[in-house]
């Protein structure tokens, strides 16, 4: 087992819609002397996803209906951004002052329905999850391999709170190319039992380490190069991640 | 902002009672070639730490309450290795056939107490968590310091599972030298406005870092060493990671 190495990219520029994602990265990578090679991962902040996808939303477009007026009174939120944070949920699971935690339409359980607030040209705007980060995954690795012949595991994370533990930590909202969920199921431990913790959220793990090497606020880097032993490979989906309603203790 | 690496320890033996952690840790850094320097943070999974302090319970010693035989029943497991759980816990949040989830003495929202089945010369046994991992991180700690003049942070980690999403993550239950919650608030973020996410689980993030390159099964490696640009050092609290039961909106 050799160790893992994370790298961030340095010279990302800011993301416009539009914007060429694979050529952004292959740029940054050569900026940082970093030279991929399949096997490699790259791990990318949603945020900048969303913006190169055109998910930016000018609040002035939003006109709140009824139950994102209600909800806003509730949760002392703007009511056009609980109207969006509605459009892009299934269910409301709470709504207090201050929170609004909602399954997302992809499945995430999330505060804000991963809805990020942001200023452009003086004017309120938020930011959306991607519209599908497993196909937005898949075009990156596969613009990425056109490019460069390199087969590159390629991950979306967003910081997302918990229930039980304070703070967001990185977490996967989509991947191509990587493991998700590992079973270990039949393994033995040490003492030659099964394990009895057969599964390992092994994309959510990754996703926090690269949260690690990103930052949070304005010096952010928002692109991560992992190479090392355990930088898996495989074919994980994010749905292996998600834990079903039915068999869900805590929703 | 440079890279981060996380290698794992080679070498670390088997650990029984009364080992000193310290003491095989600067061994098996040898043996990889790993010369420590302050700021490096080592990781530790529970389950050595738990072995070293004497922590593993024989099942034949212990006899289940009436309360324990009949959480048994519900969840389908060992009498007395319910009996373990309910002494390590505050209280019982959930308990359904082939799972028992509490909050524990320490506060942490897990599986089983966090306790492990293990098979020592043919008995079954049990492995609870350390009494006490904060004075555990800080022993260990104060021991490299006393060894090597180097001040390292330590962190002690376990796999536990998560509300909402499948498989288990590198999780922190203590440490020593380390942040644990970074508090973002006031800063700004790449638009100029304060960051919305404001508190970020610095310390379960690294911990599922670490947890990455331990491994899970039989070929693990329980002491990972951590060197770069964001191994921050601190001197965080394992209680700042704790959510209070009153401000949880899913207990």
């Amino acid at each position: 087992m050799s160790g893992l190495t994370l790298t961030p990219l340095q010279g990302v520029p800011k993301i416009r819609a539009g914007d060429d994602i694979a050529q952004i990265t292959l740029d940054a990578a050569a900026s940082s002397h970093v030279s991929l090679q399949s096997g490699d991962i790259l791990v990318y902040a949603q945020k900048i996803i969303s913006k190169a996808e055109g998910r930016l939303v000018a609040l002035s477009t939003v006109t709140p209906s009824a139950e994102a007026i209600r909800l806003a009174s509730v949760t002392e939120k703007d009511p056009r951004v609980i109207e969006l944070v509605l459009s892009e949920s299934k269910a409301v699971l709470r709504a207090r002052p201050g929170v609004i935690i909602v399954e997302h339409n992809l499945g995430f359980v999330l505060a804000n329905a991963g809805i990020d607030r942001s200023n452009v040209d003086g004017m309120d705007h938020a930011l959306l999850l991607p519209l599908d980060p497993e196909a937005s995954s898949r075009r990156i690795r596969a613009d990425i391999a056109a490019k460069t012949s390199c087969d590159i595991g390629v991950m979306i994370i967003d910081s997302i709170g918990r229930a039980w533990r304070n703070g967001t930590v990185g977490t996967l909202i989509g991947s191509s190319g990587v493991p998700t969920l590992l079973d270990l199921r039949g393994k033995p431990d040490l003492f030659g039992r099964n394990l009895e913790t057969t599964e390992v959220g092994w994309g959510d793990e990754m996703a926090s380490a690269a949260s690690l090497v990103m930052g949070q606020a304005a010096e952010g880097w928002p692109v991560v190069h992992v190479r090392g032993g355990p930088a898996l490979r495989g074919e994980g989906a994010i749905h292996d991640l998600l834990r079903p309603k039915s068999k869900d203790l805590f929703r």
